[in-house]
């Protein structure tokens, strides 16, 4: 019965319509009774701001829900073929995964009703259910538009991951770390500020979107990851790095792209609420300086890689330093001026240049990039904060936030996502394995886990 | 002349800004009726509900527009190398055949202004044209968006047939059919419950979004085609069954995202209306709903997969699971809990899951696998309504949706469907020739009818 | 502190609940005072249109951003394997670029505050940057969605270019004619009649949504780039034509898809206003003809193909047809019937496949065929508008759009952007050189200039 048209329509009254009408009718001034209920009727009804905010977040929130097949795009495209079609699988259920569990556990865990140890534990987990449909919640927007949004964000967490320790993890144990993280590791760190817990109430740490709470979360996991399951085999000899190149750089660019459409949503929907000029104006200004900071992150990864690999500029660098740029912007997207998101998107792109070699150095193995993008400039983003804050704009009641403070934020995440992290990837390890075997790695992922090849008729191999 | 910015703007007008002015300047009492003018006036040029109301509209039918990219992503991927151009090009010109026929024919014969029949035929067909534009329409949204919304349905069943159909189907012929497909056959089954038709009125069928009125009748459309076209060259042999893998996994993996992503417009917006707190909260349950859904469908296929073929799963049947959830959830996705909504998903990722083998078994070749996805799981749907339908969302004046109603609404959209579509398939069979010569198909419709390679460079063939 | 969810929301506060409940607790007539000043915070408090308006920009620009992908990947579709991933670097560059140089002169170029040279020539160059956020723009939108959406209108200006000239282009000079095209090139066209210049005051000059100003400026440039630069070794021998078939068609028509979808926010954002019920009316009829334009483009490409080829039809063609019918209706979206939508895109369609083997008899090489699509259609667009415009819509001083209006706004576009691209094209020709050298050019620009492949494991060359 959804699209009966033209008989009657679900919910909507056309109250303005009718206001109009019994306006003129009864222009008489003993009928200002009547005029005023049928106003008072019209203006409660039209819900104009509620529907606006929640219109914020079920717009930002697909947006931010894309992302994950620009994920699935730019890792696609940076695996060998012989994994590629293992790296899609994977990003399709790692996204079900994380809808799940933040279903289950994971929601109540990052907002909780109460805490416990100083704001650093929820108490209340649970599933998530919706409030009363039919009435206007008291936050402001529509309960489940808000859930939507939620979700979204931890599947980005997760398909962070999934790009690091890519082409060397089995299905099963990876999908059991993401169900960890989604339930309980994201959350966990999302409730210290988000959450209102102790992050935000003793040190005032501010992250508008995130730059910590996803995009580094999702980094130290990964981080951890490739530390604890090791490199690719033969991507190290000595001291020498065995490139692996990308298979399919195309994908790449074009999940690139995709990621930079989405991010509008990411940021721009996390000013939570549109339904005044203020707000509204936030949120475009948001959007400005987000593509700002992407822009200075490509232009900055650009000229880094022409001065290092004298003229040539790398493409992949590129892409992660679009990526990087706007990690950078993510955890203050609006204070910023314009010309100081270029600079903050630059000097992204620029750690995401230097740090690429780095890793190698140490011998991890960041398949896709993503440390340096994720979580080197989520680092950054974060600590950049207090430079452009101004206190009118998102007041707290700890202050606003200092440069120790963002520091204990980035800290305090990086240990507890190590440690937990490290205890779920060594619990994999030693129980069902990590790993596939020497032979499945080098048949690749695809044959010897999904039975079935990423370009069967092309590959070369 | 359309973006004068600065001087003038084309229509809006802060009406708000001028009354907060008005009401400071007359602040007293013998002000009330200007006061009252200036605020019945603000009230009713914001048409806030009605704007709300047609961006649900808007945005949602983009988002359903964009699935068209999806279904050509996901054909392209699923068929083999050289024929993948003209999979391509069929979604192409699919989408435009449909556009132009629901425009000159099917829009009128869906939403009808008078029936024959019982409310089994629309009398009034003739192409679509919108009212006029300076006024409020009485329906409470802009006429455009809804034609717009309703087109992008249209398109998506044509969709449905040209995957199972794919790699032995002549361009011109299978377009013909999608004319038709466009113009009668989806358009009268519409009718039948969201055009106030037969169903609608005589069972209380119920149909959210379409999982039987979309989907299914797409996929009795492609299930009859694929019956009467017959099966791919080479790929039965007596009992044994040769597998013709798909040429691009992570495009097919695209295409499930793009997918995904669209079908938040397709539930969501088939809600109708958003312009008061009641209907966004229903549009923001049916985002959460539709995704868990999703996520049963992909966990269930990858469970089932994993046990049936000892534990590699198969990704395309992961893809196919998202999308057999999708459909699933379809036919209600605003009254199941998040829970149910689970469920609901999951079964259809089983259902599509032992539905592939056993169309097999009977040689009916479906390339892509939308039989199972949006046939059986559409009808799955469609009979779970009655479990978790509330009278109180979508009140009908032939009661409740039950399950006998919802199975006389299946039953009569498969035989209604299946014989239309068979005389239309004979037609051309006997007429034009529906399949490309056995030489054509061999060597691929891509060199055979349009003259270019799909991927020219790279095929092993 | 972006999302601390439950406790307190940025701005947004519920008025028309509080507005509710002081009505009902003051119902007695001598409140009437009381009961007005509430309805009058909250309506003026709603900021329905302004908010409404704000989102038109904020959607239509991520839709028309995400634009960039399209060209992207339609570009990296249609040119050979070993150019592919140069030519998706060329297309993130540059969007980066365009965004750069848009904020820093373009837009206070193309929307000055003060002209010199009877509205020829902005004055007031500079970076743009956004007014108070805390107050309601007296423009009736938010400043920065405004800003946004005419950045990404410049990058679609920038793309056009990227396509005609790939594969023999090297990537520096490429971007630094970006750079002016984007400061400079497209900003003078654009205000002459956006920004309310010469051809706006003197000649009643209409362009919708930038048949001439956005794709006839990108096509011009792209045709003298085409002609200096030269086309690719080995494209023409004597009289014959040597073709290159693109590399990856569903990518280019996964590019397309992507056009299309946003080309509703490039045509239907254009509208610049949404709060009314005629604004939104409009909106939606834009989405329609828009959509019915590109129907008309690609069934007239194909019918055409498949006349002069003997019933094969080219992918590649319908792919342009339907992007130029797009914008043969971008002059003017919302004027035409339905009907008229379709014939507009029809002809661009036949248009289309008509210019391109004209190019190849000039030996002008355009690689993914934009000059026909973007450059003869925009003509086409701009000159047809006077058939269907009615002046009820868009008044204008200088009275309603005529033909010989129309055509001094092509011509001056035309004279005055190969004027201006051939001294760019030319300074960089001869200071630091256009072309790669003939072995870079042989070997690809992918290993040449950025150092990797597309596809390093599939091509067979």
């Amino acid at each position: 019965m959804g699209q009966l048209i033209g008989r009657w329509i679900r919910g909507a009254t056309l109250a303005p319509l009718a206001l109009l009408t019994a306006g003129m009718a009864f222009a008489q001034e003993d009928d200002v009774a009547a005029r005023l209920a049928a106003l008072e009727e019209a203006v409660s009804g039209s819900a104009s701001a509620y529907v606006d905010n929640s219109y914020l977040f079920l717009i930002g929130g697909i947006i931010v829900m894309f992302m994950a097949a620009g994920f699935c795009m730019l890792e696609a495209g940076l695996v060998r073929s012989k994994n590629a079609a293992m790296q899609t699988t994977k990003n399709v259920t790692l996204f079900s995964v994380a809808g799940l569990m933040f279903w289950l556990v994971g929601y109540n865990m990052a907002y909780p009703a109460e805490t416990a140890l100083m704001g650093l534990l929820g108490t209340t987990p649970g599933p998530w259910s919706g409030g009363d449909l039919s009435l206007e919640s008291e936050d402001g927007y529509a309960p489940a538009s808000d859930w939507f949004f939620q979700m979204v964000f931890v599947a980005t967490a997760a398909s962070i991951v999934s790009g690091t320790v890519a082409e060397r993890v089995k299905l099963w144990p990876f999908l059991i770390f993401t169900a960890v993280l989604t339930a309980f590791i994201y959350p966990i760190v999302a409730s210290w500020e988000w959450g209102g817990g102790y992050l935000d109430s003793a040190w005032g740490f501010s992250d508008f979107a995130g730059s910590t709470l996803v995009h580094s979360t999702g980094g130290w996991a990964a981080l951890t990851g490739a530390i604890i399951i090791g490199a690719r085999k033969g991507k190290y000899f000595g001291k020498s790095v065995n490139p692996m190149p990308g298979s399919n750089i195309p994908l790449a660019a074009l999940g690139t792209f995709i990621l930079w459409f989405g991010w509008f949503g990411f940021n721009g929907a996390s000013q939570l609420a549109a339904g005044t000029a203020a707000d509204i104006n936030a949120v475009a200004q948001i959007f400005a300086n987000t593509n700002m900071a992407a822009v200075g992150g490509v232009l900055a990864a650009m000229v880094t890689t022409a001065i290092i690999y004298k003229g040539k500029i790398d493409a992949t660098m590129i892409f992660n330093g679009a990526i990087g740029g706007l990690v950078s912007i993510t955890a203050e997207p609006l204070a910023p001026s314009m010309g100081m998101s270029v600079l903050i998107g630059a000097v992204g792109g620029v750690l995401v240049v230097l740090s690429v070699p780095l890793l190698d150095k140490f011998k991890i193995d960041d398949v896709v990039g993503a440390i340096p993008a994720h979580l080197v400039c989520g680092i950054w983003g974060t600590m950049i904060v207090p430079l452009s804050y101004t206190g009118a704009i998102t007041p707290n009641e700890a202050g606003d936030p200092s440069y120790l403070g963002q520091l204990i934020g980035v800290l305090l995440t990086g240990v507890f996502v190590v440690i937990a992290s490290s205890i779920i990837w060594f619990a994999l390890k030693f129980t069902i394995g990590v790993r596939p075997s020497e032979e499945d790695e080098e048949m690749g992922l695809d044959r010897a886990e999904i039975g079935l090849e990423a370009y069967p008729e092309f590959s070369n191999r």
